[in-house]
């Protein structure tokens, strides 16, 4: 991967904070979205943020581990629900048709062949079909790792071409629940059984199976660095290590990045990991009900917009919460001031 | 008040709940979302729930007690919003038009004469230029109270004609977060202290300040009964009867309410104090940042959308959430079922 450039954000704006403060509403009143609509305007420069071209992906990729059993679907599921999304039955599709929000799915490393799908909303990013399985080996090699976060990287760099201002993430593969609870264990040194919850649908008996073998395939490898290169190295997939790199590409291209659920989050810890200053381009679209993302969503002092039990992934927390975004765009923008609508300020 | 009927809901609606259980997710993985979606079905009587006419009402009114010291604002604020409302530059009119809301302004009573202001949005159901001190008298008579209510059912009855199939409720007026607290703590037998915060920015001592005055407002009509009718009189205002009287027409309409924050969640408890029923047609749109407003919605057994620290009022949290409630009937509609996208459902 080449070096990045990710600039810090100045989050010292005197004449944004003016503006802000000077709309007819008592001080601080709009909450998070004042945090928010605040935080685009230092990312954007500008006293106006905007945030009307947003594009989501859904990086999607099979795992090699599916086969040991830790997941609720069969691993059959990835490439069915891609094509889902193709054909815009699934959730996602709902909710970006809603939102104006354009959806592009990129084929990270699914076992399937998609050639006959060159949709518009089709991305090919393919590293191989799967990942290896990490309960016997490294799940993809160092070559593999480099080259998806650069395909990732790329993905942003064809969106800022595109003038897209806003970037959401999601996911879909089947166990990659349990990818990003091992990831999330071993970058923060949490025990693994405290990372490990039911995914889609793991719960009571599963969900302890799930973490026995969780257990395990972190035991086989506590001899691996817990460096963030070697950690993503260890454990996949490549639709994670992709979304890395996409969100490394768009705080290079100073794009704000709506995060989604818990596998997302990982990602998006792996980015900071990597380059602190990313943190400073993430929205946290939500907090999913998968037990460990509020503990991990608290680490990196994130203020997660909605928390309504969502558990789905591929995106639908990030698009769902996009019209809460523009709105805190929009009331920067349209508001009056105190001034211009001949409102008392507060008389106190 | 004529005697209205407000049907209870029936929840059971297996073809309903069918339907969203063969759709291409996790079972229930949509969280509070299904949940929604599904009351809006049962409330519609369809398998497709659609709340695609949204209008929200801003009812705004004076208050005699305002002259007490009682909030951040000089009771001018009440009018000066309004014409704010009117010119389009409050927060509540971004939020409306980014969400393509029908948005009307009602002047339930404001001290102040609009009678040059009748463009559409603008409707007058005014009592008087202000309810009356209850630090002296009842808010209102009860001839008042009865008109004020059936002029809000009449809004729901002439939504119902224009087919509107969502109704959204907020609230101006300077003062009014004191009526709803005196409301909730007469109505629900609470210290009045433990229902008192800072509405638009009464913090710290003017925090204690309005708490002591409150006190000595709920002291005053130690002997007023407490069944609802009394307490609305009582403590007004009008923008709030008024609210009662249209949130009673939503459900005698089966239009399903979206009731925004403190004081429209105390406009919500009157309905159902006087109509239980009233329950099943309410979608909460977010806890606010009001002190009391989190006991109000868990004794109402509420479980708002969002919890992003709003305290602006004027329905602004109600026209959020709109699009998050629009999705929650869309996925209805619109996503696929396993069978039809040849999606294997879970193997465990």
């Amino acid at each position: 991967m080449k070096n990045l450039d990710i600039p810090k954000v100045n989050f010292f704006y005197e004449e944004l904070r003016n503006r802000i403060d000077s709309k007819t509403k008592p001080l601080g009143s709009l909450g998070i979205l004042e945090k928010i609509g605040y935080q685009i305007g230092c990312i954007q420069k500008t006293v106006l943020p905007n945030v009307d071209k947003p594009r989501c992906f859904i990086f999607a990729g099979d795992h090699g581990a599916a086969v040991e059993g830790i997941s609720a679907y069969p691993k059959e599921v990835t490439p069915q629900m891609v094509l889902n999304f193709l054909q815009g039955g699934a959730a996602i599709n709902v909710f970006s048709r809603q939102n104006a929000i354009d959806l592009r799915v990129v084929d990270c490393g699914v076992d399937w062949d998609f050639e006959n799908y060159n949709v518009n909303t089709f991305i090919s990013c393919k590293i191989r079909k799967s990942t290896s399985n990490y309960f016997e080996e490294d799940a993809m090699t160092k070559e593999e790792l480099d080259l998806s976060l650069q395909n990732g990287i790329e993905l942003s760099h064809q969106a800022k071409e595109d003038g897209v201002n806003l970037i959401l993430v999601g996911e879909m593969g089947i166990g990659n629940t349990s990818s990003a609870s091992l990831i999330y264990s071993k970058l923060e040194n949490q025990p693994i059984r405290s990372c490990v919850g039911a995914g889609t649908g793991m719960f009571d008996d599963l969900l302890e199976k799930k973490k026995q073998l969780l257990q395990q395939a972190f035991d086989k490898h506590t001899q691996t660095s817990n460096d963030v290169m070697s950690v993503m190295k260890l454990f996949g997939g490549f639709e994670i290590t992709t979304m890395v790199g996409t969100i490394l590409g768009a705080a290079n291209n100073e794009i704000p990045v709506v995060i989604d659920g818990f596998i997302t989050t990982t990602a998006a810890l792996c980015a900071c990991k990597i380059a602190p200053n990313v943190k400073d381009y993430l929205i946290f679209a939500h907090q999913s009900a998968e037990f460990a993302h509020k503990k991990m969503l608290a680490s990196m002092e994130a203020e997660p917009i909605l928390d309504i039990g969502l558990r789905l992934g591929e995106g639908t927390g990030a698009a769902l919460v996009y019209p809460v975004i523009v709105s805190a765009t929009k009331f920067i923008q349209e508001m009056a001031s105190f001034q211009s609508a001949n409102v008392d300020e507060s008389c106190v």
